[in-house]
This record gives structure tokens, C-alpha cells and sequence, in this order.
């Protein structure tokens, strides 16, 4: 595309000049993976110099095509792509790669690198967030473009090894996007036959062709991997399909140049040692020194020019776009820009103040979809979803409409896929447009945990519903019941969790998640129904900040801190207590990470040192020992959950007002 | 096959037992889901009266067939086929189904209920139990069985729902089996279109026989789920399968039975109604009250005595068996029992005790894999693995041979299906015969997580060997640097995670995981080399505590608290202030569950009251302010780690003997 005429001066030694540079660069980190790149070289270098559609000096641009590296080990690929194209890379980086502050790491960080579209390493999430990244071109183009102004139309292109197609998240992610028909998703498979145990044919025996035929997807079998012109074809028939996603298998040799390393599994995840090094300088003819491109190579790599025109061309096109529909181009910047619309803030403000709905007798979850009715007014780029537990999670609004195969809709039922799910939403989340918010039950955020983990490395605002938050979900038993979900989604750096009391807290949690640009938050909310609270304006202001006192009194004996569905527990000892003329403060925390995010005088204001405590929470108690103390105690649960009722449950546990008020008096006497 | 001449009896009603016993159960708890019971009566009712091959009278019978629900919702379903079949499972716990205390929890659970053979409802993990399962028999056979003497020779046969075929998990572990070729894993599939959600149709529309294929299985597409001829065909068709795996596609009606709500999703997940139940009695001419059965129909499903003499007759087998080969009956009878070897314990504090190579200065990985070779001499039922990386896990000694398709073999390379793995080894170590270990990343113990739960709720010996434990894994940076890792795993109940400094703790650590009968241990290695530390005899035995005094002195004024690599750190540490004349005791915390299960005279000893504390672990502190206390100090990382060679991160997290000695300072000075 931008550079079909450059092909000529460089021929193979464009693609020597990747596999140069990946090769020296891991022998001088003396650590890395230098047979993935070099195996891939052709595929990088036929994608692009022929067809991706980028400008190197504007890596935010927002038509551009995006390039996941679904394998993240084969970073060096990667890092030798942009440095050539042309992005701000220089050399000195990747002589650096590796090294601690270096803006190369062992494995592509975004938000790090410039034009590294995503964080990838643990395999098969890069190939989820490339098909959440198509699916928010597909769904932005389908909002925003207009007869004759295709202002949203770029492709998204990824890499994946054998190790990301052996991931169940692979097949998550590729049956739903052939059903969504990603007709725009295009997927190289570098098929090389090799993992870390050594040749596939003992683990991995798939026909992947049929698997993906089976999906529905467009599969191109059995391309030459290091065929440029195979390449190409393939690659010109992926874009010429609409409908559906694209597979091209891509037949490669691991380690592809090395004299005597190529085609083994040596050759993945260490350097190839100088004297192999050497010898494949002479037998591939190449005479410059490490980390140095010849000239000429480096001008069939340099994508500046195009990638300027490109740009202009699109901003051209976006002009006459805004001038013929210049509230959709504010409404598209707007959202590309990650800003929420002036006014929702206060207006969810408002919601928490007056009367309503919101503060009835219901579950947290059920306030949640009450809130959602209001953000969802204001915030077209709300997008949400579950994971097939829609009438559970309550995730959906009146105005949801299923997403559908013409990019229309605003509501993805993933299917039971929570990991899937978690990890689409951060490729949606990159790719920009949209906020998504996903449903699944508290329990089965083991299953997208990593992809939670993800979006917190990686910075970006993906709201998790956590419904059926506790033992108090009832009958279905110690599967379904979260006990150290909470307490160890909470260990996850960069990660919030709220877990509200009432429709209010739900309000203010929901508000603090949309608010949050630079990181995931974990709503995490109850099946039963739970009464809401009074609270002072002084009081409602306090929820954001985390913690507050709920109920006080003159001077505290103890502070019973809660969250959630026990904060009802901790009310109801405080009274108990009180007409044993003890006297108590609650605290509502709702979000422990938040609280502790504040400056000691306000932390000190709510927990006074000095006057002992007692957690309330049902899961292990563990994790509160830290907030209470040696002088305090802890109620919970620290053992797997039963199936039963849900009020024989708290009683069978002890997780009731008697038991709290028992400890308040055991810390007030120095246990 | 024990039943044939019944079916002329009862004909259709012996499935609508089934139907009833499920609307009925469901109506009485007021919650449940009959609809699933409901669609598969048929295939229930074909299999377990016509194939399946059990002794109501002994769950335990080594050579049983296996039945898995992997979509263990339907958990009625089973529950009313144990019931019915004569198993220790009265009427009055069906009518006691999801109530606390009753056998008839909301999803099945292994160990409470005789004949229930894992617990399920995390979709997708069943389906991967069977698996394990099989691929257990498939190895035992291959052991054991002599010409003529099939001691072991039994099916695995599976329900699976669409939600256990749109987890990631059956990608990986149906993948695995086709590999493999386990022929005799028999999956259904209950096809009926319906999920949560509403009609699959929008979320799901994988050709699956397609999909099946690809992975090398039989497949046996649209059979009449509810055609018990066609059911039966499909049956024997698969049964005389020998080297694939077999998917029985069976067409459902959801709630079949029910008048109005069947084919809906209303009938997935609540009681069906006090009018639909009495619509479908007087529709399905079924007079009998609820939980009573017709006696020509439970003389139908009666399945004691046709199980007892199926026993016997293997029982007749088994003792030609023993008179031929006693040597290998009594190994089997040691092995399916899970009794360890006589003097492996005592082997294993030998090698402990005495120099050898366990006791250079190597990365505790490497160490391990030392330990490994010794106990893998004495225990033949000892099964490695690896998710793909076995060169960096060590987790293969140079006896490990591959599993091959005909059975043979110790060791599995999983491919790079951490979730698979886990699960697979579930379902190992839940057939029995084998004690199975499988190595991945710490880091992604996230993917496997919920299996490694189940383990622990199943009372489970599964060992995971997890390596590259923290940021001493150096350039491959944050996503492979685990932070909350060890502390998160340490809050799943009944999980143990060992975290040994030297040769000597791994020893031990691997002592205590083979010991340990009744849940799962995490070992976490490093992947650097860590030096050996000396120790008395004393100390040597007080490693099994999981926490003991390793430097010590006469009044100690702080208390340091490390595990695995810190250690080092800490008596570093201790070694500077000693210098400075501050009297420092060192604790090695290699197992922190272990430690806080001894009486507390123990636990003062080593953590005297009043003694400021100080712990150091690269990973997240929260979790270790339970153990320092208000008064102490954690050393530690709260953010992603970075990507740079190991001493340059532990230098730039300030986790150094420096720091540790200055928080030392800091306690006895109150801070």
C-alpha cells in the first residue's frame, strides 16, 4: 500500500534487517527470544511496508490500522518494526532492551513504547484485545460513518503463536468474533511447529484450519511464511473479505536465518550466541555492524512520508466530515478522547440525593441497573454486557440493544466466557470510543482474573459487575460462593473495589468507576435485597472518599468497620450494644483501597488510633487483620461456603449482629 | 447393558421419574434449575440403565465407569439418578435439596454424596475432570492390565451443556484428549439452544461436530436427545470407539416435559410453578405425588443388583489377577488407596539431612527438580507436567518419559493450557492411582486459579510447581513478575502455598505436599539461584512448622520475617545490625498456613509478643501486616514490577538488606 514500490530495492533484506536487529538485540540483553522474530520477519515485513495504514510521528491517529503482537515474547519484532517505520524509537533503545527504564521492555508495555497498541506476554489476551479492538472499529464506524464519509475504516491486525491458539481464551474470543463477524480481524498464525516443550506434535494436534472454519471465519491454509509474495496474496484476499474474520495460517521455521539453530526449540528464549550470529552474517550476506540498518534498507523501511500523507488524507476526508456533520465529529472526538460528557457527574450526584428508586429495599446489583438507567442516558459510549448472566448481573438497560453482525447495538451478550469477556473489554478500552462495563457472578472473576490483572498494568477504565457477592447468594453452594475473591481481587495493584452497602454507595461506586481513567474497578454487589441508610449531605459527600462514619456516637468504645451486605450486621450490633450503653461507630467502607488513598488526618478522623475495632465482612478474614489490628477482631468466613438459604448461612457462620457485638465487647475488654 | 430387559417396562416413564424428581425438588426449595434435568431425562435414562457400569453398593469400586455433570447445575438430574439407581441417597435428602446440611447441595460436590464423582457448576471444569479421569485410566491400564487381565477397563462418560463448550476450557482440554486419543471419554453434549441469556443463536454459533473433529475426535452429530433407539446407537457407536474420543451431539428440548415453558430460557433457573408442574402431571399421565415413585418404574432403574454382580464379576477377575501377578495387585490396591510408599518420608528427611546437590547455591526450581528425581524413583505414581514449560519449571527428571497414545508414559507435556492442566490434574487425582504435579509460571497461577479452588473444595493432592516467583525473574517484566500472587493463593481455603528459601525448605516442601492427603500445595520457586543456609537438626525438623527461627540471637530487639529469596535479604540484614549491636532473630516463613495452624506456645516462640517485626517478601504487604502487627514494618513491592536484569529490580524496589535493616531501626525506635 504505502510502500509497493520500495519491495524492489530491498527484496529479502528488508526482512533481514528485523531479524538483525532482534538477534543483537537479545545476544546484548543476554536474555530474550529471538526465534519468534526472526521466524516472523517476512510476515512483519510484508504487513508493514504493503499494508498497514499508520503514521509513525501521530501513534494516536484515529483511523490508524492497529498491530497486536499476540506473542509478546517476540517483542524485539515489535521494537525493530517501529524503530524502522519511523515512531520515536530511537536506536539507543534498542540497544537497551531489556534494561530497567528503557522504553523496551522484555515484553511490549503500552502506554510505554509509542505505537505499541497493548501490553502482551500472557498468551492469547493480545488476540482478545485485537478482537475487542475490531469490534469497537466495527461498532464506532457503524455510530458515526455516513454515506460518503467513512471516517472510521482501519483494520486490525495480529500476530499469534501456536501458545496463544493452544489458550481456551483463543477459543473464547474467536467463536464469538466469528459470530460478530469481524470481517476487518485479521490473524496471522505464525504456524512454526515449535513451543518451549519442543515440537508441538505431542500437545498440539489441531487442524486449526477446520478449528476456524468451524467458527465461521475466512481461513487462508497453508501459506509459505517466508514467501513475500504468498504473503501478500493472503493478506489482499483477507482485506477483500467484509463479513468475516480472517485466519492465515502462516507455515514458518522458528529461528528462520540462523545456520544451525533454525527449526529448533533452542532458538525460542535465548540468544543465539555470537559465533551463530556471526555465521548467519556471512551466509546471509549481511556486512553492518549490530544495531546499524544500510542505508538503503532503512529508506524501504522509513514509513514517515506515507504515513504522513495518510494522515492528512484522512484528516482531509474528516474535515469535510465535520462539515457536513459537525455534532457527530465533536460527539467522536469527544469520545476518542476519553472524556465523559459535562453534566453526569452531577447528575448522578443528584441521583444520590433525591428520592427514588435507587433507595429502596433491593439488592445492590438491582440499584446497579437503576443507575445504569441514568449513566446510560448521558454516556452513549457506555457499553455493556455479561457473561451470559444478564437477568442475574442486571447489566442491562431498557435501552439495550444486542450488538449485531452490522457493527448496530449497544449490548454484547459474550456467552459464557468470562475470561473472553474481560479480556474483549480491554481491547475495546484501548482501541477508544467506548467505556465498557461486563457482568459475570463475583466468584468467576477467577476465571478473567488475569485480563482484571491486565487492565490494571495497563491502565485502562474497564468496569467489572460482580454480582452474588457473597454467601449471601444462598443455595448454590460453595462453587458459587466468593470467599477470598474479594479480599484478593483487592491485592491486585492499580485494581479498585468497591463493594456498596445501598443504592446510594452502588451510585457513588458506579460514579467513582467512570471517573477512574487509568485503571479497572470491581463492582462487587449483592443477590439480596439490602435496606438503604440516612445519611447527612455531609455523610453522602463522604462515600467517594472510600470509608466513613455511617453511625457515631459521642466518644467510641469501638468502630465496627463493614462492607457491603454486612454493613446491615455492624448497624444492627451497634444497636444491640447500645442498650448495653456501649458506644459504637460504624464505618461503611466500601472501598478499602480508596480510604486508604487518603491522607492520615481524615484516615484518623474515621479510625481514631487507640480505640479498637472489629471487621465485618463475609469472606476470609485475613485481609482484615491489617485494617483492625492486633488489640481487634474480625468476623467473616474462612472456610469454603455451604448450600443452604441464605439467612441459615450467616447464622450457621456467625456472621450476625450477636457475633459482633460479642467481639466489640471482647476488644473493648482487651479480648 | 445391566438393564436392557427394564426398558420394555417402563418404556418413557422411566425418564419422567427423572422429570418429576427435578420439578418436583426444585418447586419444594423454591430454587434450582429443572430445565437442564428436564432436557437430558432421555439420555440420562439410556445411559445409566443401559451402559453404564456402577455399584450402587460401593461408590468406591475401583473399575467403575465414571459420570461426570460437567453442567452441574442440573445437579437434580444426578441426584435423582443416585436415588433412584439404590445408591445411600434416601427420598428424604431429594426433598431436602439445597438445604444446609443435606446431601443434596445446589451443585454436586464430591465426598458429601455417595456416588457423585467430582463437584462441578464452574463451567467447563467438569468436562476437564473427565479428562483427567480418563486419561488416569487410560495410564493405569496401560500399567497394570496383563493379556487376559483387564483389571482396568471403564468408560468416562460426560454431560456437557453449551456454557461448558463456550469456556476457554474445553478448547484446552478436549484439544489435550483428541492428542491423546481417550477413547473411551464419552462426551454428550445437550444441545438445546438455550443459555442464560436467551437463544444461543446470538452468542454461540459454532459448528461444533466441526470443531470436534478438528481436535481428532469421533463425533456423532444430530442424534434426537430425546429418541432413547438413537441415543443408544450413539452409545454403542462411541463405545466401540478405542483410539478417539467420542461427541455425542443430542439434539434437546430445554424443560422438555413441561407444557408451556419448554424450549425457553424461563425454565432454566427457577422453580417451573405449582400450575406447570400439575399441567405436566396430567399431560404426561404421571399420578404419583411428588418424590414418589410407581413401583414397576423403580424396579426399572433399580440398578443394586445387576451392580453387585457386576462387581463380582470383576472381583473374579481381579483375584485371577492377584494369583498371577500379586506384586502388582497389591501395588494397585496401595496406589488406588493413596497410600504413600513406605520409606519415602524417611528417604526424603535423608536427603534433607545429608550433603549432596541439594545443597549448592541453585535457584529453588532447580533445587526441586533434585527432589524430584529422588522421589520420583519411589513413587510410580508420581505424573508430571508441564504447561510448556518444562525446561524453565524443571518440572522432569530423567526418567520422565512422554505419554503417548497407547497409555504409556509418566509425564505431560500440557501444551500451554495452564487452566486445562490444573483441572486435568483435578480429575487425576480424583480417579486415583496417580499423584499428579504440573509446573507453570507464578504469574500464571491467575489462568489456573479457579482450578487449583476447586482442588482445595475437593480435598484434593495436587501439586502445582509454580516458578519465576517474583521480580527476581528479572527482563521479562510485569506480566510476568507475580506481586499478589503468593498472597492471594494464600487465601483460598484449604490451599497451601510453600515458598522455601534453599534445598533443604524445598525438600521439606515437597514432603509436606505428598503428605498432605486433602487439598492442593502451591510450591513457589525462584527462578535465580539462592544460596544454602546451614541449620541444626533442630532447625532441619522445624522447617515442617512452616516457620521457624533460622538466625537467631539471645534477647532478640526486632524479629525479621522473610520467605524463599528475601531470606537472604534478611539475614543479611541481621548480619549488618548485628554490626550496629542490634539483636536481630531471623524466621523463615516458608509455609505462613502451615505456621499459623500450630498451638500458639509454638508460634510465640518464634514470634515472641512485644518483639517488633519486620517481613520481607517481593510481593504485596498488605498481606503481611496481619503478621507484623501495628507496631511492624513490611518490606515488599505494592506496584508491577519492571523489566531488567533481578539485582537491578530488587535495587530499585529498595528490597535490600539496606532497607530491612533501616525498617528494623525504625521499629524498635516505634517508628
Amino acid at each position: 500500500m504505502n510502500a509497493a514500490d520500495k519491495t524492489v530495492v530491498a527484496g529479502a533484506a528488508t526482512a533481514d534487517a528485523l531479524r538483525f536487529l532482534a538477534a543483537d538485540a537479545v545476544q546484548q540483553a543476554k536474555s530474550g527470544h529471538p526465534g519468534a522474530p526472526m521466524g516472523m520477519a517476512e510476515m512483519a515485513d510484508v504487513l508493514w511496508r504493503r499494508h498497514l495504514r499508520h503514521n509513525p510521528a501521530d501513534p494516536h491517529w484515529l483511523d490508524r490500522d492497529r498491530f497486536v503482537l499476540s506473542n509478546g515474547h517476540a517483542s524485539m519484532l515489535l521494537y525493530s518494526l517501529l524503530h524502522l517505520t519511523g515512531y520515536d524509537l530511537p536506536i539507543g533503545q534498542l540497544k537497551q532492551f531489556r534494561r530497567l527504564h528503557a522504553r523496551t521492555p522484555g515484553h511490549p508495555e503500552v502506554g510505554l513504547t509509542p505505537g505499541v497498541e497493548t501490553t502482551t506476554g500472557p498468551l492469547g489476551q493480545g488476540l482478545a484485545h485485537a478482537v475487542g479492538m475490531a469490534l469497537a472499529e466495527k461498532m464506532l464506524a457503524a455510530s458515526f460513518n455516513r454515506p460518503g464519509h467513512d471516517v472510521i475504516d482501519h483494520h486490525t491486525y495480529v500476530f499469534v503463536g501456536d501458545g496463544c491458539l493452544m489458550e481456551g481464551i483463543s477459543h473464547e474470543v474467536c467463536s464469538l468474533a466469528g459470530t460478530l463477524g469481524l470481517g476487518k480481524l485479521i490473524v496471522f498464525y505464525d504456524d512454526n511447529g515449535i513451543s518451549i516443550d519442543g515440537d508441538v506434535k505431542g500437545w498440539f494436534t489441531d487442524d486449526t484450519p477446520r478449528r476456524f472454519a468451524a467458527y465461521g471465519w475466512n481461513v487462508i491454509a497453508a501459506v509459505d511464511g517466508h514467501d513475500a509474495a504468498a504473503l501478500d496474496r493472503a493478506i489482499i484476499d483477507a482485506r477483500s473479505q467484509h463479513a468475516r474474520p480472517t485466519l492465515i495460517c502462516c507455515k514458518t521455521v522458528i529461528g528462520n536465518g540462523a545456520p544451525t539453530k533454525a527449526g529448533g526449540h533452542d532458538v525460542h528464549g535465548a540468544p543465539l550466541g555470537v559465533d551463530e550470529i556471526a555465521a548467519m552474517r556471512i551466509e546471509r550476506k549481511w556486512s553492518a555492524a549490530p544495531f546499524e540498518i544500510p542505508a538503503p534498507i532503512a529508506a524501504a523501511w522509513d514509513a514517515r512520508a506515507a504515513g504522513r500523507a495518510s494522515q492528512a488524507a484522512w484528516g482531509a476526508r474528516f474535515a469535510a466530515y465535520r462539515a457536513a456533520f459537525p455534532e457527530l465529529a465533536a460527539e467522536l472526538e469527544r469520545r476518542s478522547a476519553g472524556a465523559l460528557p459535562a453534566g453526569l457527574a452531577g447528575q448522578l450526584a443528584q441521583l444520590v440525593r433525591e428520592p427514588g428508586d435507587l433507595h429502596n429495599k433491593v439488592a445492590t446489583r438491582k440499584a446497579s441497573q437503576v443507575v445504569l438507567e441514568h449513566i446510560s442516558r448521558q454516556l452513549p459510549e457506555f457499553f455493556g454486557g455479561s457473561a451470559d448472566l444478564t437477568g442475574s448481573n442486571l447489566t442491562n438497560v431498557k435501552a439495550s440493544r444486542p450488538v449485531q453482525r452490522d457493527g448496530s447495538g449497544n449490548y454484547l451478550s459474550y456467552g459464557v466466557r468470562e475470561f473472553g469477556m474481560a479480556a474483549i473489554m480491554n481491547g475495546i478500552a484501548l482501541h477508544g470510543g467506548y467505556i465498557p462495563y461486563g457482568g459475570t457472578f463475583l466468584t468467576f472473576s477467577d476465571y478473567s482474573r488475569n485480563a482484571i490483572r491486565m487492565a490494571a498494568l495497563m491502565k485502562q477504565r474497564v468496569i467489572h459487575v460482580l454480582t452474588h457477592d457473597s454467601i449471601g447468594l444462598g443455595e448454590d453452594g460453595p462453587t458459587h460462593q466468593p470467599v477470598e475473591h474479594m479480599a484478593s481481587l483487592r491485592l491486585i495493584p492499580n485494581n479498585w473495589l468497591w463493594r456498596p452497602c445501598d443504592g446510594a454507595e452502588t451510585a457513588v461506586a458506579w460514579q467513582a468507576a467512570l471517573q477512574r481513567a487509568d485503571g479497572p474497578t470491581c463492582l462487587v454487589l449483592s443477590r439480596q435485597a439490602l435496606a438503604p441508610f440516612g445519611r447527612t449531605a455531609a455523610q453522602l459527600g463522604a462515600i467517594a472518599l472510600g470509608g466513613y462514619v455511617l453511625v457515631d456516637c459521642a466518644q467510641p468504645h469501638v468502630v465496627l468497620i463493614a462492607t457491603g451486605s454486612e454493613v446491615e450486621i455492624a448497624v444492627a450490633a451497634a444497636r444491640q450494644l447500645a442498650l448495653e450503653e456501649v458506644a459504637v461507630r460504624v464505618v461503611s467502607m466500601p472501598c478499602v483501597e480508596t480510604f486508604y488513598a487518603q491522607d492520615k488526618v481524615y484516615r484518623e478522623s474515621v479510625l481514631p488510633p487507640g480505640v479498637p475495632r472489629v471487621s465485618v465482612e463475609a469472606g476470609v478474614t485475613w485481609f482484615w487483620r491489617a485494617v483492625v489490628g492486633e488489640r481487634g477482631m474480625t468476623v467473616g468466613i474462612d472456610s469454603f461456603g455451604e448450600s443452604a438459604p441464605a439467612e441459615q448461612l450467616y447464622a450457621h457462620f456467625d456472621i450476625t449482629p450477636a457475633r459482633v457485638a460479642e467481639c466489640a465487647l471482647a476488644v473493648i475488654r482487651g479480648r
